[in-house]
Formats: structure tokens, sequence, C-alpha cells
């Protein structure tokens, strides 16, 4: 096991109604003058931007507001959000709304002490040293942003998306409350899902060895998602299902699955060159990289793959050639992929193999090569590419 | 799903050589003037305490040093750790041991800012409302106690053990380095051992339904813990099995695998009442108590059982008799303690079947009953300390 720190100070308040008390825990971690970020009107329609309004004016706590977060959320709203704190003094940050809201919130975190472009600390490891305090009420189980200290954001000019991360960003608290979930429709919920299995696949294929713990807790996790995910894209009001996912995704992502191990991330970053040109759903174009990362990769450890496909799958071992039970338990996931109404292809996610050169232009390794479980070169990339934009069923 | 809080603040910091950076992480967390807590002389004979006191002089810090932790430990201690801070103006408790040794620290720690008897918060539900911080170097991977708000401890006159807890107890960082526990000996691994698995198996029979996730996390620390215990009983030098198991008996016990559902607790506090008496070790007594207490319980949930002998023990499911499952894992568990060195009832732990009249009266129900996963009256209590008393594999 590699030596590891490991910090996760997020008080999560779990459970039915728990939005109710966001003041509460505004005025308990130090907030008086909260800016209350969101996303699209649905917060609005459903009530649930006026129940966080009452809870704060019952704290008596100042607010502004600022909605319109899109999916893959923009640089544009950032500078605005950072402005607005700035002029109105806020000294919190209140997220309502799923990972890109989060994320979103973070950058605006960061950008108000700074005084230079809050985009200068994405993509380029320039560490950050103050940011906002950020709380959140979480809408959508999927990104782990409600317990990580990351924030991943596109530059509208050129559609780039980087990311940054630091402890700094890490929320103060986050209210997950399942029942905000229930409205979700399913090809989100699904993304939702992809995207939290994603998170623990990244950390699952390690070259550090002998990691026992933290394999059978990402195991623990995946297992999850397999039996709970089916139950909510066929029953959406199912609340149990819908809770365990939601934990599962704030787990799959604070990091105790992946302390003291190398880990990959190469699919997630294949696929935001995808997010950002087509401006898809995140989760949706894991669902088509993912399982095409792992058939290009699965040679450099064979029984890895096996044991995913035994201990996950639930498939035989084929004692006489493990490569072939490797090679089941990728073809399950993409299957699980497809029963859950992810696309599984270029064609399905409506990106075009003829922009792959784009798409690895846009990468930006050149004649480099990406750390993680296996280093890829640009030839690599575009292969995995190849494979993602062809796979079948 | 139940409502719950989840609030783990602490910094872990784990790996080798990691105890020689404790001065900056106290500094980090606010302290300058230090109690430093130990136990037996074992961390002065290593050179263990010397290497705490060069990096706290190394970043400046005063440090006064109360060693003599005693297992179980003692009440009488606690006062007089209380009267040194006082009397030295100490803001931060560096505590280097095991688990009794943090719990002494704990206790320490909300006594110096309390102007009654600290005692007044063990056993009763009186909330602790302040605390000093404090931070742990680990040297035995069992109780938890480095990331939990719990605190166990004796009262000399009477043995009475009883317990407190609050999220203030919880330690502002814990230093996690598995090389420290390579010097155990076995009795004392395997003790530690025992402890962590009945963290997790007090949380895992539960009465609240479809709590997937937890299920699921809780069979991935146990799985670690019987493929990794067996390693260092064996070769106690084996760095990644005592990592593994370290990491894992951490947590165990921060309650991310029991969060959102009932949890039992009843083995415990059983169990409490024999090292109070006869003041062994706390692992060997859970090893004779709780596979006692499963025999007693299990008609409750047989499906439950049966779920443990198969997800955790690898046994084969009797479809036609669960029943015979469920005691076929519980026979499982009993033999692998049995195998680790662990006791498997009272004349191997050194208790006497003649006392049961005597734990029960200290046990103190009356004519109440426990909580938990089954509630138990006196009776019930004197009857789990009979299987106790005379198991066999």
């Amino acid at each position: 096991m590699d030596n590891f720190n490991f910090y996760s100070p997020t008080e999560f308040i779990f459970g039915k109604e728990t939005e109710n008390s966001c003041g509460e825990y505004v005025k308990k971690h130090g907030g008086s003058r909260v800016l209350i970020h969101y996303g699209s009107g649905s917060a609005e329609r459903s009530g649930l931007l006026d129940r966080v309004k009452a809870s704060l004016e019952k704290s008596g706590i100042y607010y502004v507001v600022l909605g319109g977060v899109k999916p893959n959320p923009r640089d544009t709203l950032i500078y605005e959000g950072i402005e607005l704190c700035r002029r109105e003094n806020v000294d919190f940050i209140l997220s309502v709304g799923g990972g890109s809201c989060i994320d979103s919130s973070k950058g605006i975190a960061l950008g108000v002490p700074y005084d230079g472009d809050f985009w200068d600390f994405y993509g380029t490891g320039k560490p950050v040293e103050k940011a906002l305090p950020i709380g959140t009420i979480l809408t959508i189980a999927a990104a782990g942003s409600e317990g990580s200290g990351a924030s991943v954001v596109t530059k509208e000019e050129g559609m780039l998306k980087r990311d940054v991360g630091s402890d700094l960003l890490r929320p103060r608290f986050s209210i997950l409350n399942p029942e905000l979930t229930q409205t979700l429709p399913a090809y989100q919920t699904a993304c939702g899902a992809t995207d939290i299995m994603a998170h623990v696949f990244e950390r699952y294929f390690t070259n550090t060895n002998e990691v026992e713990v933290t394999d059978r807790l990402c195991e623990a996790l995946l297992l999850t998602m397999i039996k709970e995910t089916p139950r909510v894209i066929k029953n959406p009001d199912n609340y149990e299902a819908r809770a365990n996912i939601m934990w599962a995704g704030t787990v799959a992502h604070n990091d105790i699955v992946g302390v003291g191990r190398s880990q990959d991330w190469n699919s997630h970053g294949i696929e935001h060159e995808l997010s950002g040109l087509y401006d898809c759903a995140h989760g949706a174009g894991l669902a088509v990289i993912m399982p095409a990362w792992m058939e290009f990769v699965y040679k450099h450890n064979i029984m890895r793959f096996a044991q995913m496909a035994v201990r996950i799958w639930s498939c035989e071992m084929n004692f006489e050639n493990p490569e072939e039970t490797a090679l089941r338990g990728i073809a399950c996931f993409r299957k699980f992929l497809h029963g859950i109404g992810m696309p599984i292809n270029f064609a399905e996610l409506g990106a075009r193999e003829e922009d792959i050169p784009v798409l690895v232009e846009k990468f930006g390794l050149g004649d480099g090569k990406t750390g993680g479980f296996v280093a890829l070169s640009s030839e690599d990339v575009a292969e995995i590419y190849r494979i993602a934009a062809n796979a079948a069923l």
C-alpha cells in the first residue's frame, strides 16, 4: 500500500426532508451572507428553492441567487458569480443541484478571493490557497462533487473541459435527500449511475499490489450499483434504491475506496473531450468510452479483469482461459450499461468517428503519454476512440 | 435507509515513517503546548517516543509527557492527566498508543475544560460541550478510536467499564504507520483483529431493510480481515497485510459502514463486563461472547445469518435448510477465531461460569431490556454468558 493522506471533513446530512435544515448548517459552518447557486428551473418549479430560502430566512441569513448552471458548467457563469459575490460580500456558497452546479460553485469559491483569472487553476496544477466555504444540497446522484475537492469546468471559447482539485474545495456540509432525485428522468439517472461506477473503476484498475481492503470496498460499491440501478430505472419512486445509489455515489468519490494505490482516470480524460465537443452528458460519454478503454488495456493485467468478471459480474472463472473470463466481464459491463439505457457507441451518443483526430488533438498529449494503469500515447487514445466508435453488444 | 448524519473530520496520515511528521500536524491543527500521552514502555524502548519528541521540537512545540496507560484504561490516570494539563496549560493532546491510550486521552480531553468530575459523562449520555483537541499516533490496529468519537474507560473502584461518545472527541488527525504494529505479539494482533471484526458485525446485524450499500461495505471489511489476519499471525513482518488491517480497522469504526441503519452493540456491552471483571483483553472477550450472541439471536433473522455464511464465510447455501447454513456461518466464525489463537470459551479466557450472576448484575439491566438487533433481558444475557462459557468447536 502506498503512503496516503485521507481527509474528508464534509458533514453529510442524509435523508428525507433534510434540505429544510440548510439554514442551520450554513450558520453552523460560519456563513452569514449566502449565494444560492443553482441550475435549471426544476429547483424553482419543484418548490425546492422556496424551501431553501425559507430555511435561510428562518436562520436570519441574507442571500442572493444565481441560477442557470448548465450541464458541463461554463466559465462564463462563474465570472458572473464571482462578480456577484464580491459585490454582495458573500461569505458562503450554497449549491443546490447536481455535480455541474457544485463544480460551478467551486469555481466561484476559488475565484472570489483570487486576484487573477479563476481559470488559472484549471488544468494547470496551480495550488488553491484560498476559497469561500461551500455547502451543497444535492439533487443528482452522480458526480460525487458533494464530497470531493474536485471541480470540472468547460471554457466556452473552444469548449475546453479542465479540472482542479484541492481540499479547500471540499464542501463544509452536504445535504443528501434521495427524495430530491426521484423526479429525475431515467436517462439522467442512468448517466449518474454510470458516472458513479466509473469513479470506482478508475480506482479499481491499479498497479499497486495487495490493496485488499480498497479492492473489496470498490467491489462493494459496484455490486450495490448493479443491484440498485435497474430498480430505479424500473421504478423511479423507489426511495431505498435511490438512497443506496446516493450514498454509494458519495462514498465512490470522496476517495475512501481509492487511497493507498495508483489510480487510472484516463477514461475520464478521454470522455471529457467528447462531452466538451458534443455537449453530451458526461455519464453517457463514459458508457461509450470506459468499456472501450477496458478492451484496449485488459492484457496489461488479465487476472485483475478476471477478478472484476468473477467478483463484480458473477461470471464463472474459466481457469483454463482467464482471458476469456476477463473479456466476458467487460462484455457484461457494456450489456449492463445498454440495459439501463446508455449509449454504447459513437452513433448512439451522437459522436462522429471522423472527428477522432480533433478529439485526440484536443486531448493534447502530443508526443507524450498519460499516466495511469496503462500509459497511453495519442495513437492509443485514438484507438480507444475507434473501439468506442464501433462497439456493439 | 434511516436518516443520518455522517461527520468524520479526522485527517488520516497513513504509511511508513509518517510519525516523523507529527509536529507539523499538531501545528496545522492548532496545538502549541502538548501532552504526549502513552501507554507501555514499548514506545520508549522502540525509540518511537524519541522520534515523536524530536518532531515536536523541530516544530517548536512545547510538551509534557504522561505514560502508563493500561489496557482497559483507568479513571485514576485520567484524573492525573487532567491535573497535569491544567497545570501546564496544555492545548493539545497527542496520544501515542492503541485504543486504550486514545480512550484515556479522550477522557482527559473532555475533563480539562469541565468543572465537575469527568466521569459524569461516562455511561450517562450527558452531552460533551467542550474538549481539548486530540491527535493520535496509532500503534495497535483494533479499537478504531483513532477515527471515532467514542471512549471507553474503567472506573477502578468496582471495575466499572463505561463509555461516552461525541463528535468533539474525534481526533483532529491520526497518524497510522503499519510498521509500528509489526512488533506486536501474535496474541495482541489477533485480539485487535477480533475487535475490528466485531465492530463490523455490530453494524451488520440490523433490523433496517434494504441497506445494500452498507451491507456490502461491511462484507468488504470482513473479507479483508479474514484474508489478512492469518497472514500477519503467520508472518508478523508482512507490511501489506498489516496495512490492510490497519486501514480496515479505521474504516470499521468511523461509522461509514454503519450509517442509515439500526445497529446492535450488545456483544460489546456483554463483553465489557468480562474485561471489567477479569481485566482480560477486550478482543479476547469478544471472541468468546460474539459467536455465543450469534447462536442466541440467529433465529430472529435466519436469512441475514445465511447471507453472512455465504457472502463472508464462502459457505454453500443450503436452500432446503437455510438455518443449517446460518449455523454453519457462526461455526466458521468461531473456528476462524480459534485459528488465529483466540479463546472460544470461559475456561480459555480465564473466566468462571459461577460468576455469571455477578456479570449479569454488573451489566445492570435489572428488569429492563437492551435495544439492538434483538432486545435482551437479564435472563437472555445470562444465557449468552452460559453459551459462551461452554462453547466448543
